[in-house]
């Protein structure tokens, strides 16, 4: 009789297949799994997790949508990045009360999204805890030198945005209220899309000199933007695309957007959309510090009020 | 006044400093960091956790020693796999129990681990949660084709282990006991010490076939390294190296030794020791399936016992 571990393990390992594994030496299966490196291209690295009681709740989060978005919350950081997705890792902590027919719905929103992203699953860690948490670590690649990063944003810059900003806290809302998942506003926060594609063109075509993926939300990840460039940021409040049904002030501090930040010099020419996204301008960056909001009563300071994990004290 | 988030991130970014940065583009800071591999090497990836009541007792482990070993476990594998360490990942997720001083403490062993294992950390994720969890993501290499794998073992092949078992369990035990938590068998349960050079040496010196670490136990791992290898293995139960004051059994069973497991061809002379660690040869490699242990009543069936995390259904 199989252990219930050792269950796991095979579930996780079949969902692991993906189309492009040519670079992956081994897999699944070792003490580590084995990855060719291409020549030329510089590595992404990063880390994510999915939290019980934090990045969701049980009662209202299907199983299906928090297994896409472990691997959708770790690829939206290699979007920022212009990169490409490579493979990834994935470490599950599995409380009691996950029954096997919650997980394998959690499996195959996980293995929908490998699929999707193109990202393979080539290694793991399965553990018995109190409280799920979903740790993935993806690896992207980028041509070398060429990743587009928070920190090179300039004076006379502009400020761009992609897609339309407080569906996924709408959703979010719909969702405790107990609206049907089925609602488009529902499926963002669900289901949300890296902008893996977009990215890419903003590297390569329009030459932008910064970006950030919007997880924490506008007010909080613009304020990163600026602090890493070592610059000022103004923000035309009547510009900002809002998602229909949302406030202006609901654009600025809903989070999980997964939509990208993004900064171009003045003289280059952005397009009204990319891949039916969007491009939206709404700023400019300055010299100084911190972020204004150009509002009908003048600037006012921008607050960092988006998601945070701990309280001041 | 700074988020508690952003003291906690700037508490690690701080520890994450090391000497070799040569291949690192860009550190913790950004939505990714990027490294840039070298030509010629591959790369090992693995992932691994320490969750609050399955690794560790808040009450009898200390927070430095949990900072060393989340580090250390994840070294083990690269290890095994007869690799160099070059960065790691870090996720972080954080109980209201965490006070600053139980954060410093874990963060300073951590930081004595990575200075120790030369293992920047380049990038992670910090999260609030009801329970601890710290998933580490490490990234190694080994020169092309190279890699120590569990696959290779062949029949005729000699199996060795190196360093004495037993010793972490009994460390454990002592604890769970009230004992010093400077007792020899205590430290080595708290500060482990992943076998990076010996892993090196197999793989350079010895042409070792196979080898696996010893996380969970030799009962445990050396069944996984006979299924990987598609081979049988007969164990002398005489030769099993017991730390001082553990019996066969308890040799056999416990688990977190982070030892290495390895089969070598026959014709390979091992040496008794490397680096005053003795490497005992305790079996051989037989075609077949499944592992035996030769006792003094004859063969037996070696039964895995090592730690799991979920119980037979």
């Amino acid at each position: 009789m199989k252990s219930v571990e050792r269950q796991i393990i095979e579930a996780v390992s079949r969902i692991a297949q993906c189309d492009e594994w040519v670079n992956l030496r081994l897999g699944i299966g070792d003490d580590t799994a084995v990855y060719v490196p291409s020549i030329g291209e510089d590595l992404l690295l990063t880390t994510d997790q999915v939290v019980e009681g934090t990045h969701f709740e049980r009662e209202i989060h299907p199983a299906h949508a928090l297994g896409y978005k472990t691997i959708a919350r770790a690829v939206s950081d290699i979007a920022a990045m212009g990169g490409n997705s490579l493979c990834c890792l994935l470490s599950l902590c599995l409380p009691d009360w996950t029954r096997p027919d919650w997980l394998r719905h959690y499996l195959r929103g996980l293995s929908v999204a490998i699929g999707r992203f193109n990202i393979p699953l080539v290694g793991g860690d399965v553990a018995r805890g109190e409280k799920f948490n979903a740790t993935l670590s993806a690896v992207g690649s980028v041509s070398q030198t060429a990743a587009l990063t928070r920190h090179n944003a300039e004076p006379g810059d502009r400020l761009y945005v992609s897609g339309l900003l407080g569906g996924s806290a709408l959703g979010l809302k719909i969702l405790r209220e107990g609206g049907s998942s089925r609602r488009v506003a529902v499926r963002r926060h669900l289901y949300p899309e890296p902008r893996l594609a977009l990215g890419r063109f903003l590297r390569n075509e329009v030459s932008a000199s910064a970006a950030i993926d919007l997880s924490d939300g506008l007010s909080s990840d613009v304020i990163k933007l600026a602090l890493a460039s070592s610059v000022a940021i103004e923000i035309d409040v009547r510009s900002i695309p809002c998602y229909r049904g949302c406030s202006v002030d609901e654009a600025i501090v809903g989070g999980e957007e997964y939509e990208l930040l993004f900064t171009v010099p003045a003289k280059v020419k952005v397009p009204g959309a990319f891949d039916h996204v969007p491009l939206t301008k709404i700023g400019t960056i300055k010299t100084g510090s911190g972020v204004k909001l150009r509002t009908e009563n003048g600037l006012i300071t921008l607050q960092d009020r988006g998601f945070h994990h701990f309280e001041s004290q």
